[in-house]
């Protein structure tokens, strides 16, 4: 059962176990598990201390970067609380499953429902942090789907005993062990991206690179994340605080985050007045500007003072860079138009800010960019799960099919229609048609599915 | 403009300037396009009948058969007015973009709202009838995607023509004509696979081996329709009347659909029973049973006689089978529980019903078998977007991201998020967290989008 069909075929049984199972079992598991890793605390923490150890000599060796290593570590700050609360918080999130979307009469007696479901199984893989592990796992069985597992190698020793753990926790459950399983090799995964008879979905949490990669090695379905390339638009008409306070904050609130905004435009109408006194702030919290001509000679005649290394002329390039650091693209363009021709060329299609005073700006803003997320007068930061609401979130995804935006666990189901007779001698086709019985089609105000 | 990079290039400018259009715009287009059609019927009936020569041609040559060349025709029947009502129907249906699916304060004055939208630039690729360009632009115009069409080649000179039609009446709206595009050639096809920066979506109708080729080919999703290998089950407790009419229904209603059933599997308590009357109800109907050893054994000693090719041994590949014609595999088995195992391993998770008088069985079924549709007393032949009461039907989706099953409007479209905020000097997200203010999330009700 080690090697990927093994794994994947186990992984698949075990979903079709669960099926049968109450949703309640799957609410069990998760405080079974929050327990078993509260007890096995000190074993995952020595493990994490290898790993961390084995680390530490990669950097010496110079082969590993410190802040990889600061993410492996589990034992900083409230890190192993949270983890433990994560799991809590996740059980008592609603269920995603079994909620009904349509329900129609079609004939006297024939009901037919759109129920959500699990997708099935889920291949997830993920760099170094292992609390992933715990995380990924908690959201696949909240929301019924069997999951595969793979972090970084540079935390095998606590990803492999946090998966035991989860085994272990589900042992003393109707729900089979393998439902959650943890692989460690590049060389399983790619035998796991050619089962798609048994993998329904795979989740790639990382670099772009990763993504495409992935992308380009499965015909299995991929749920990637993909870069954050985020703009703001200041408008003809933005007002001169929000501005300052929506673009710094996009900025400078959090910069490695992919909701952080890489480009500015600066409305042309704004070169010689709001523009200069965005750049100062900006500026003044350390931010390098990357200019186009036009933002830049407008900064220079400003006679502002900075020094020659906060504001330098930008490459092409720079418009298409997620730079995920204290430095912002910026340019000028003429009109509402121009900014989102621009954006919808340049943008990663993640989340794009207009500052405006004017409605119809905000409308053509908000209709007019092809993003997951388009804002007025709010900072890009808002663009996460929690913060949306979700109370959790599985990822952003920047694809167009099936989950856009911050996906919360609605993203890892699916449906299916049940379709119950519930009179006469069953229901069949041919009775139906020209000069026969006509559907009905009479919705059915329910929000209860036939069988649970 | 006419080779692979400009034709997605132009597909992708045209998608987004239709974003800054009234959506009714859209349906004013549809209207234009079947007038246009029916001002251009004889001058696309005439390339219809050089199509159909050439086909002619090559059936007498040997190089195709007469089942393809009767699907090229759009002159029998009542073929060129139901394409023409449709396009009209199609324009009658609820918009599906523009509907508010979650609305949410986060805070005083910000308020969030997902949207539905359409997903981009799809590329859809069919096979002989032609009538489909005008079926699929249709639909793509109505949800608001633009689209590049590629369909066989026996009916390229129809197809090109009604698509310069479509082209024609596009023109006169506000609607960029390159919205939908119609290409000819393999070559087209798979330079338009590697440019996943243009198109969103791949849908290809037609032979599983299509799907599972395209699928192979490009990391754009594609929503693929694959096999439909349906099962019904006839539980220890069917009701015989119930049983009849749902196996026959399933089995010779229209054989060569893909809800039809391809496998019949019995209870074996059934075996000296029921089945014997369902087996000669089939064999009566012309259907041919490749039964297993039980189901053969029982007919033998019921004493009921059947032509000698009527009742024949099955083989194992015959439960992987889609016959698509009076063909049917037939299994006994002693529980649910195989019969649930052996649906999942075997079937196309397209459509499969169980007969029984059992609610637990009943539930059973439907929640244990992974199926798009899982049907209760009723025939595999409802499996069908008109039938569901979707107007439409843009394919079936046997995948399970996105949408599954019968796929109406609602699959073309996705959602974004819009962010507004409504008062004060914008919204920043720094001001919240610990110590600072609280996100609010109190639903809004309302099914307005803030831009349309």
């Amino acid at each position: 059962m080690s090697w990927g069909p093994g794994i994947a075929r186990a992984a698949r049984l075990a979903f079709e176990a669960s099926q049968l199972l109450s949703p309640s079992e799957r609410v069990t598991a998760l405080h079974l598990i929050r327990d078993e890793l509260a007890a096995r605390k000190d074993d995952i923490l020595l493990a994490n201390a290898r790993d961390m150890e084995a680390a530490d000599a990669e950097v010496a060796a110079g082969r590993l970067s410190t802040s990889l290593v600061k993410r492996l570590d589990l034992r900083t700050g409230d890190k192993w609380d949270s983890m433990l609360q994560g799991v809590l918080d996740v059980a008592n999130l609603p269920d995603p499953s079994g909620v009904v979307s349509y329900a129609t009469e079609l004939d006297d007696g024939l009901e037919l429902f759109r129920v959500s479901c699990p997708i099935g199984v889920l291949l997830v893989i993920f760099e170094a942090r292992p609390e992933v592990v715990v995380n990924i796992a908690t959201l696949a069985i909240k929301s019924g789907n069997a999951a595969i597992l793979k972090g970084g190698k540079e935390s095998s020793r606590t990803a492999s005993l946090l998966g035991e753990t989860i085994q272990s926790a589900l042992s003393k459950t109707s729900i089979p062990s393998a439902y959650i399983q943890t692989i460690q090799t590049r060389e399983e995964v790619s035998s796991l991206l050619a089962l798609d008879e048994y993998i329904d979905l795979v989740i790639p949490r990382g670099s772009n690179a990763l993504v495409k990669n992935i992308q380009n090695s499965t015909r299995i379905p991929v749920m990637g994340h993909a870069d954050g390339i985020c703009h703001v638009y200041l408008d003809e008409s933005a007002d001169e605080e929000t501005a300052l306070r929506v673009v710094v904050d996009s900025k400078t609130d959090y910069p490695a985050a992919c909701n952080a905004a890489e480009t500015l435009i600066v409305h042309s109408s704004l070169l010689h007045t709001l523009w200069p006194k965005v750049a100062s702030a900006l500026v003044s919290r350390g931010v390098h500007l990357r200019c186009d001509g036009l933002t830049q000679t407008a900064l220079s005649s400003a006679k502002i003072s900075f020094a020659a290394d906060q504001v330098t002329p930008s490459q092409g390039s720079d418009y298409d860079t997620e730079h995920l650091s204290l430095t912002m693209s910026v340019l000028t363009l003429p009109s509402l138009s121009d900014a989102i021709r621009h954006i919808n060329s340049h943008s990663s299609h993640h989340t794009d800010s207009i500052v405006t005073e004017n409605d119809a700006s905000a409308s053509m803003f908000c209709r007019g960019v092809d993003s997951a997320g388009t804002f007025v007068n709010a900072s890009t930061r808002f663009a996460d799960g929690f913060r949306y609401g979700f109370g959790t979130e599985v990822g952003i995804s920047t694809g167009k099919i099936h989950a856009r935006g911050p996906v919360g666990l609605e993203g890892l189901v699916i449906y299916k229609y049940m379709l119950k007779s519930k009179s006469g001698k069953g229901h069949i086709a041919s009775e139906f048609g020209v000069g026969k019985k006509a559907f009905k089609h009479t919705p059915l105000h329910t929000d209860v599915p036939p069988y649970r």
